[in-house]
């Protein structure tokens, strides 16, 4: 009996069980007679023949699944090797699998395109797109980016209103390892020029401590208050990501993933940037807070429009596996958001970053940017200016 | 001209804002010759004579400030000593003050309760509480207490849903300083045994290395998974918050309020925990957030009861300010939540715990816990259970 294997990889988002439930539902609806088969944890559960039948889901279900964030299947950081490679196309051939759809990011089209390179027969292999991070190749944005943003605009709109009680120094470390997209995206929210987040510090600009530490007392001099959002990939001047060498210079040792990327945690970084807030700002009220794991998946703040784009992802990739090989991609015509699809090997293992038409300066967004994120974010809510 | 004077002290909250605005309404239909002012920044405002005119507040506007979280006012955790405490009353007296609200936790309180000892003219003080601590004792909860449990319920339902993706452990430092009520209250939307948090580390019980990292390898075990709620003012055997004695070793100094409190940054408790961790799990992927500011005024989360209770017991604290002193409580008769008086000095300065009947063992709730947070937070979305 044929089947089409479904997977998920890479970090969970608010709706890649939406991308989940919608090439569920279209798949079935295509090809009734096809076994839709769901590998646990990424491609481990292909090598370990550790797979869910959903072809039996009701409806209900796939609502409440499509609702559900983080990945119901598991998710793996995992990339085969050589031998792995065989052996997950083995067990395509053992499931009869007409097709694999992987949703993930970068990486796992990457390891998509491992198996295509691989692959004897006329097996599909479509990758099915999802990052908070927004950092893939041919997508306008990716699903699971706009939650992950509402978050953080919710997030700093309510801060700022905190900071303002009291005055002080508040720094917010956002997820992020190449792309500041999500760190930059609360300039969607800032209805007024003194609006946190008053600066940015995104991976794509060399980050200068004594240059971070003059443009906050310049804000605090203005203002009384400085909210900064800062990603927790932010690099020196020669690349090396601030998490990795403080952790060099401190002893510590780099963890690394099998796609090589470091595991950044913004508990380090958000340290050592107190202790140099309060070394240069001594009686300032200053507080670091890391974000971590909160924006990604967060049932308070998950989008209706990121949930429907998700989910016609995931029927745009059921209609492509039936056919052909490819990742699938978000794009924007003027008016639209609307999947096409896109070469596996354009978005594999590469990165997207802001243009540097994003930048007014290394720590402040241009209008191109805030009206980038004012299209996809949510409208901020209709808030009541402070007598402070 | 007589006046009603309106304050807001210690921390912000997502409904601090409906109390004043349930203050403004009420005042100025129970006497339309009153002006209102809002002090700002708490009794600082007082003290410097830097009032706002609230009488003009469109409805509007009074709706509108209502739904803005924090302190609109500005608030302060300055505690007025004998000199302060003369000028105060000298500023009442200038604006010809009938009576002063001022909104705010249990310092709050006590600072009223010395004006109202050493007043000597028939001028009322009354206290309007809120604390997402809900920490005040004679109250059932407090106002602000319900929308930040309602963002902790929603970050440990939704990175619960994270962990199992990866599986691993999770630790998120909440806040509270000696009440382990918001850390505790997501114990809510534990629809299964297995849901997180696994485990709750609250104040109210001595905090041991030891038995906190065998309590996590037990449920790592048992499900690949410990999800971990942690109070930022987790004590040890001798009540010495971690937070202070993890400074003292680190040579450290330890900053304190006015009112003698230590300032707690979960930041540092995070890296120490994380630390710990890692030296005993050390294959395990760990990681340790700290949610900092994030609950007590979290947009996306301001929950609807919260806000008309907030307001209620704004509109009580201005019915009561044209004939008492005192505190406004929040009591609960087994079917509905409503304000009553009670003394000043039975809430100033005093703190309200969980009860010993709340907890199951050091690091579990009991079941009358979990009903009393069931009976406040808004019911738990309908999640799909994941296939891992």
């Amino acid at each position: 009996m044929a089947s089409l294997v479904i997977a998920q990889g890479g970090g969970p988002t608010a709706v890649i069980n939406q991308t989940l439930s919608g090439a569920i539902s279209a798949a079935r609806k295509l090809d009734p007679s096809l076994r839709i088969l769901g590998s646990r944890r990424g491609v481990r559960g292909l090598l370990a023949r550790d797979v869910v039948d959903l072809t039996g889901l009701s409806e209900s279900d796939l609502v409440r699944l499509g609702n559900t964030p983080s990945a119901a299947l598991g998710s793996t950081r995992d990339k085969p090797d050589t031998k792995a490679t065989v052996a997950v196309l083995a067990a395509l051939e053992d499931m009869d699998a007409r097709g694999l759809i992987y949703i993930g990011g970068n990486d796992t089209a990457g390891t998509l395109e491992l198996l295509r390179k691989e692959s004897s027969g006329d097996r599909r292999f479509v990758h099915a797109p999802k990052t908070i991070d927004n950092d893939l190749m041919e997508n306008d944005h990716t699903p699971g980016f706009i939650s992950a943003a509402a978050f953080v605009a919710n997030a700093f709109a309510s801060v700022d209103l905190d900071v303002r009680a009291f005055g002080g120094i508040y720094v917010g470390i956002v997820m992020g390892r190449h792309a500041g997209f999500l760190c930059a995206s609360p300039i969607a929210w800032q209805a007024d020029p003194d609006d946190a987040p008053h600066l940015v510090y995104a991976p794509e600009r060399a980050f200068k401590v004594e240059q971070f530490l003059d443009e906050v007392a310049a804000v605090h001099d203005r203002l009384g208050r400085c909210v900064v959002s800062m990603s927790e990939g932010i690099q020196d001047e020669n690349g090396v990501p601030l998490a990795e060498s403080l952790a060099k210079a401190s002893g510590g040792a780099v963890d690394r993933d099998a796609h090589g990327n470091v595991q950044l945690t913004g508990g380090d970084l958000g340290l050592e940037i107190q202790r140099i807030l309060k070394a240069r700002f001594a009686k300032a009220r200053t507080r670091v807070d890391t974000f971590g794991y909160l924006p990604r998946g967060f049932l308070g703040t998950c989008d209706a429009t990121d949930q429907r784009e998700a989910f016609a992802a995931g029927v745009f990739a059921a209609e492509t596996v039936m056919r052909q090989t490819g990742s699938v991609a978000l794009t924007f015509d003027g008016e639209r958001t609307s999947p096409v699809l896109v070469q596996l090997d354009s978005v594999a293992a590469r990165t997207r970053h802001m243009p540097e038409t994003f930048f007014a300066a290394s720590s402040l967004m241009s209008d191109e940017a805030r009206r980038y994120f004012q299209r996809l974010l949510p409208p901020r809510p209709d808030l009541f200016r402070p007598f402070v």
